[in-house]
């Protein structure tokens, strides 16, 4: 199958930008060389972004300071979370969850529910134990909803590949036989509101992101153009696991954006 | 579909009978009752009797102690685990595996490899840490096999249920992208080798389980026809779950023992 194509209207294009965080402006608290300045370059253009992340271990406020500490011109009302998006969730639901997350992002979600409803899966880390993980399997067997703030396979850190919380998701899905509710990346809604609270259509925005699945496949499938870049948990081949492929494969943000600043140029 | 077939000719049957442990004898360190009694009457007519288990967090030893500390009538060298399935797969394909499992079954296992060139997973319950997982999902993303003892969902304890390994396995399936060799049930040779050893085909044998997946489900798909004991972690529905349907449902370990006293009276 041909790649994911571009519109080939001319006219103001793209009117929003989707971009991922981890993997793509920045590895831990390294920025992507390059990608301050390129960011720049992108504001320039007066284009809305949107900052959507499924990191799940650290609360909205530590990431907005990484970030903005790492010369990145962001602003907080830009950043979308997994956790917000899971947070609204559990309120339009009238659920009291079990949390199985990070403490770091305990301010964020509340206290466990008393007499918990429900199970909310974040990216625990290290405290993923077996006694919290059977706890969320046997509310999950008594029937309550399982909502996972994300499913990422993994991510990278500075001294390798770490397990995210998608294979513990998928461990509760198997023991107990049911599927997550995902609040964050892949889920349509994440990608979409930020596009219809700026009311642009999916064909008229573009994604960047390194995650294959969760970043670039989950756009195209609603019919936003993604862009993958090859730093972050990109590995090589990631291009030809996904149908149709990327709209543009790139070596890093700086890349992404050069491409987009050269169609603008062509369009304008 | 119909129920798996008995088979119908008349004379010496069944050959040899495969028995699942723990749910169908005795769940933690109680006995089913009248399990005791009746592998008595099952052992007075001389059919051959193999215990398979895919229990992976006690050593043989204390295994086949606690069957005896509980009455029954079983010998160590009639005992099939997962464990020693691993040990032998392990031994033919000359691996030094990092062995993710519990610390009561180190002592058959053996040590790490010291440069470990795969991944073992046993039940580990409380010693499935973050770090322990993190540490097999890398050695699984730089290419080594991973082995699984088996994939069981969840066991029944005296205060629920609980997680198995199974989910664990899956996390780390889900993590790396591949899929784990599986040791013990349901794996085929599991099954068959006691057989073998009998030199009694599979259709000629029958096996007694209360997984419906795992033991039954696994015993059929070889020609072995099951039989689904209600007790251990049998759930109301699960000879549903399954196609074809268990060769017959009853309520427990004395039911089994009963419904195939009945059927060779028939036969003789």
């Amino acid at each position: 199958m041909p790649p994911f194509s571009l519109p080939a209207a001319a006219g103001p294009w793209p009117r929003a930008i989707l971009i991922d965080l981890a993997g793509v402006l920045h590895v831990g608290n390294q920025a992507i060389p390059g990608a301050v300045e390129a960011l720049g370059r992108l504001r320039a253009t007066g284009i809305p972004l949107r900052f959507l992340t499924n990191t799940t271990r650290s609360p909205r406020s530590a990431l907005v300071r990484l970030l903005q500490g790492l010369g990145f011109d962001i602003q907080p009302e830009e950043l979308r979370t997994a956790v917000q998006a899971t947070c609204q969730l559990v309120k339009d639901q009238g659920l009291h969850p079990y949390y199985l997350v990070h403490p770091d992002i305990r301010e964020e979600v509340g206290p466990d529910g008393e007499d918990p409803d429900a199970v909310v899966l974040g990216d625990a880390g290290a405290y993923f134990s077996f006694d919290a993980m059977n706890k969320a399997f046997r509310l999950i067997m008594a029937g309550h909803p399982f909502i996972a703030m994300a499913r990422n396979r993994y991510f990278q850190e500075a001294d390798g590949l770490t397990l995210d919380l998608g294979g513990f998701v998928a461990a509760l899905e198997c023991g107990a036989g049911v599927a997550a509710e995902v609040a964050g990346k892949p889920a349509a809604l994440f990608f979409l509101s930020p596009l219809q609270e700026l009311g642009v259509p999916p064909g008229e925005a573009v994604l960047i992101g390194d995650d294959w699945r969760d970043d670039v496949l989950g756009a195209q499938s609603l019919g936003i153009p993604g862009i993958l870049v090859k730093t972050g948990k990109y590995r090589p081949g990631d291009e030809t696991r996904m149908s149709p492929a990327p709209a543009k494969v790139v070596a890093d943000f700086p890349g992404a954006v050069d491409y987009l600043l050269s169609l603008m140029q062509v369009k304008a």
